[in-house]
């Protein structure tokens, strides 16, 4: 019997790490590289009845014209890896072929950063004319058209590949903060709003799966699915849903301290974070708009964990010289017994779009299981993975993955 | 009606960590200090019932003559913290009553740097004309008899303070590796051998512990009560005891750091820890000998949580100028996605002594309440506070912690 | 015969780095510390004829109440050292006696941030009614009305103590950037508008100092004495003069490892450097429109050296917990050979007062030599100690120094 | 006129260093890679007469049989440049022709851990036997022997070639300690011992290039031209030689930072530098025998800058999976005013063979200029280049420096 295909839909399908992950995908099924980074292939969740990677198909939306095989080999460049340009290399045909199934997604509330760098658009759409002038957003759609224009080509993309389910996932650009407070709670008060609403395209793209019943992963801080109005939708259709913000780097390392100077009674007096890099997403975190809401996501669980709010400190820099490596520098000044200052500092040099792609693979394998196993709304038992997990307190990492763990008990074969 | 009181035997009672565990302590009972650093006074221990600091009364065995109140005043400035100095002051005449208290230790296998620092010796043996050259070891004792006569020093105090319990706490210098494998397996067969023996001293205060029904915690990676036999003394006897190694920067650090790395999957290609730091325990593991014990304890973690081995490396070295100053820089290479290698590193700048201390007055609180619910032998719910805990394979910090949060909540006043 | 009397009058007299200079003066005098981070003990500078520690008498200016002991010994606590309290505790009397010497500033054109600090004012002023209210400045006295007090206050010193000169050392906060483009270029146009001008304090107490004959130091990034009418009035008076803003710590380290980088041709691609730190200096910093003069100060000099602009960054940061430790975290990102990109990244731990005092007492020697040898207007020759020369175009530390060098060498005694 | 051809022989012509230099030599004569990293391409010495990039021919000796185009393609993967790889693909066919210039040299003196690298002997010796015994050293030359074939191979280089002169660099792997006390001072009394002397192979090399007239260059800490009856054999012939132990990138910053600390007075507590990196260097240095000269020579330089003796420390470990990337960590403890101790730390992540080679090859360009010129003999004007200048007492980089710019002014074209 043939093996089923699962669709891989990227909101940002040729930014760095849709562009990573797809090339990882690519060299994990012509079995060129290893498992490292990819948590789905820990012994702890080996008897998870989970999808191969040869049966995941990719599609997705974009806003840019650069063809994906580029932007695939820029990143194999700014990983300072001798070998990956000749990943990059073998899978050429792969990424031709995965770059005609992407679609023009839409610019609808992603602020001025981000539309500045758009430069493809829907055919026949009034924005065509805005082609020559890259910073002005295709301004014909309403969030309405919007969502049926990203729907069908979801739809489509499922029905051509003959697809049994379809995952979701937003890996595009952090919008700017978006102030939820006055959405209405429930999808009955919000869907009739659909023709004015002010919603980010996130957001959008999150309704456009799940009225298809796709399930939908938030990758960034943006707003995606995060209104209760549109989880209810989730349920109301059977989609899974999570977010947000993949937990990669510096923060991986916070939710992995913060408990030991909790557990030790070591009163953290100031925590300081400094990051520097310089690959797209650096850019666009550099409008301060952007930025907010990345620095609020990253910030806010030293307090959650100590249970104290220490002097915190986060700062974001763009430092294009730096390309995909990204440096973080910690400074964690704590006093001791007898009230003695002491002082502990890391300095974490990753690859940025390597340390989330294999994330997003494995949110994508988990949730397609999940799905399968007729799951619906949020999946709490993936928090090890986000910054914010949605509706989860705890942000120790290593209560977070117990917790994965123990999922993946109570859903393993004999 | 009185609360009970209970006696804490240090073992190397005016080194670094010993002063400053009573200059802690002296500090707690006149309420000069809060309790930061002090893991039996996190909210999850708030329910068991242990005993308060003013319970405690402190005496112990040392080789070295010095007072003890220049020691804490000695650890006071090299802390570099302003106000201890006038902690120390207030302390003055409690810190003389306790010297009054502490009894000439032995030297009997502690190796010749050691041998070297020993200048008090028991009154009427051999060794006091040794007392002009103060790299002689006392030679009369055959470890029988340093074992009774540590038991009367011991004992003596018990009775004279009218103490309920003691609890004996070895913080002396580390001693060289012992071979332990010639060792008899029961203690019936290593009883009529302690004629001859060549047994180290951490060894005979176990035994001199253990036969007066005392608890006994050994913070050091010296062999102490670690052999077989010598744990069936202490269960036969009713006592309780663990080790070995207090778990205080570097190390803990690993154990926190490691599980992230296996966690994610990213596969640790080296890991190097530099530790530089002045204090007299550092003078003692420039000896090679002293030191290979320590190295081992700090290394083998790594490959138990991980399940590999990567090339690992640890060096201690002594530098005067940094007194009580410790800085360990680890530099951890790991490789990501697709292969890709990635760097975390860290520098941890801690004073040794205060991280170490609190720990000696948390293991003497649970060890006590241990002790008096009826416990006897090993405690392995204290796996966390130890680089290396016996009988126990798990070395992940977040899960040794777990498993104490466990034992405090079934042993928990309603 | 009896040694001449020097004055050292401090502008911000009770700040931190005034309040540590003093200490460390009096310190000197009694024999209590070494020479350590004094340049004018270096051998190179040992056959000049500077005046001894002990001609010298202080006294200065200073907008907040709190007594001079109190700051000295809050600096001696933040300086983590054991010792400095007791040296603080040796030295009452004389603090005490230096404190009735010193009289309020005045804080015109400082900003709101020094502003609010100020809680002490000329007696008889209108603003004695402002001492209730911290955040409102004495607003009686026009510029012109400032100069003829300060300068009283100064010539009565020199008077009262029978000093045969006095040198003028601006160490208060940093003010507010000063566009100094429209100040006239000669004394004489902008001494008629006295009455008027927005001049900042830092310069009103520099024409105050000329006025009398006496040289004044720019050890911040003040205005003070830059403005070329104003060094005119030195050169008229025959003073001596120098600035701006001293090289203690994170520039100190650029100055000197940039030229490094230039001589073996290795380009810099980015320099980022955080600065943390939490005293006075700190919280003023605080505030973005004193921060902007400091951080120009802190990063021109690079490029300045290099020949290129990289990609650079400064931030300042304020922690209070930090206290007088500044941590200085500088990534350095530059091409090697073949144009393959390396790293160096340092981390420097100085105490920020400690660093800045003994180069004032420098300064101060120096000067008094210079001026008592016929010296007036600029001192290029001291372009070592200061981060923005002026008129120098040499950033290179080492080779600042060969010109102090040089400099000593022709002023040597035979 | 035809260009002269100026020979460059390299002893390890196939390790790490000779390859990188030969491969970013053939990069600038193809204009393939910028001037990063090279001195002799500073503003300072262009106008000096300096022999061009394409008229150098490489040629040298070498121990092992690997393909000179596969240790340049390891380093490069090793350098993690996605564009050095194909650097070395445009090179392949000038690589081939190199190699097949490079001749069998002598393991006489190297010690075990060399000697097992060796695989490739000269033919006809009894040492072709050993070949299939990697760990055994061509037993039959005595060293006049080796000379007189070592000599052979060179001057047939240069009559093929048709050079006008030859400089022969040392770039092999480091040797054991020698003691070269009870060396002949006098060439005439080591002469008549070459027979039987246990002469290194580092110094038979310069007594062949010396005996041909030709100029030799000691990249590394090996005895190599250092003996003064060796000295004096080069000015009798009149060659140029200097070293040595090329100053790359920890000691580059000790000889940079060190005279801070000695101009600001900082009285330097204790420096420890801890160097960890995975090459063909660092295999060798494993060895504690060739570790200790390597060792020496970077420690020394930091009592000789601050004329007294801090606390040193000086590590060098061996971690394959860094390949070339070298990482040194060094802890600065110093005191300040008032006697605080303060901290300086430093990270240097650099790549070692990419370091190291353009030195080299400034080196070769300089003597080659320095030699046709007419000097002969020691040259100290190229110190700064060495972390040992022979006979050059001034250990500070910026001072070595301006005697490298004041040479070159000397000898610039007008």
């Amino acid at each position: 019997m043939a093996k089923s295909r699962v669709g891989l839909w990227l909101i940002g399908a040729k930014g760095g790490v849709a562009s990573t992950a797809v090339l990882g995908l690519l060299a994990l099924k012509k079995g060129l590289v290893g498992s490292a980074g990819l948590v789905s292939e820990l012994p702890q969740l080996a008897r998870l009845d989970l999808a191969a990677w040869d049966q995941f198909v990719v599609a997705g939306h974009e806003i840019r014209r650069v063809p994906l095989a580029d932007e695939a080999m820029r990143m194999a460049r700014e990983s300072r890896h001798p070998v990956l340009p000749g990943v990059v290399d073998q899978c050429q045909s792969e990424l031709e072929e995965i770059d005609r199934r992407i679609r023009p997604g839409t610019t609808l509330g992603v602020g001025n950063t981000i539309t500045a760098l758009a430069d493809w658009f829907p055919r026949g759409a009034d924005c065509q004319s805005a082609q020559s002038n890259k910073s002005k957003a295709c301004p014909s759609e309403t969030p309405r058209q919007a969502i049926a224009r990203l729907k069908d080509d979801m739809a489509e993309f499922a029905r051509r590949e003959n697809l049994t389910d379809v995952i979701v996932v937003n890996v595009s650009s952090t919008e700017p903060t978006f102030d939820a407070s006055k959405l209405p709670l429930a999808w009955a008060d919000l869907e009739p709003q659909l023709d004015t609403a002010s919603l980010p395209a996130s957001s959008l793209y999150a309704i456009a799966a799940f009225e298809l019943g796709y399930s939908y992963i938030n990758f960034t801080p943006s707003l995606g699915e995060s209104p209760s109005a549109i989880d209810e939708l989730a349920r109301l259709r059977g989609a899974c849903h999570y977010g947000c913000d993949g937990k990669t780097g510096e923060t991986l390392m916070k939710s992995v301290l913060a408990p030991m100077f909790a557990r030790r009674n070591l009163e953290v007096l100031s925590w300081v974070g400094h990051n520097i890099f310089g690959n797209m997403d650096g850019r666009v975190l550099d409008d301060p708009a952007n930025k907010r809401a990345k620095v609020a996501s990253k910030d806010h669980l030293i307090g959650d964990i100590l249970g104290y709010r220490p002097n915190t400190l986060v700062s974001i820099e763009y430092l294009p010289d730096l390309g995909d490596w990204k440096t973080a520098w910690d400074h964690i000044h704590f006093a001791g017994f007898l009230g003695v200052p002491m002082t502990l500092q890391f300095i974490w040099q990753g690859c940025d779009s390597l340390l989330a792609a294999p994330l997003v693979l494995d949110l994508v394998r988990l949730t397609e299981f999940a799905h399968r196993g007729g799951h619906a709304g949020q999946m709490p038992f993936l928090a090890s993975f986000f910054k914010s997990p949605y509706g989860v307190a705890e942000q120790c990492f290593d209560r977070q993955f117990t917790t994965l763990e123990a999922w993946a008990n109570a859903h393993s074969r004999p």
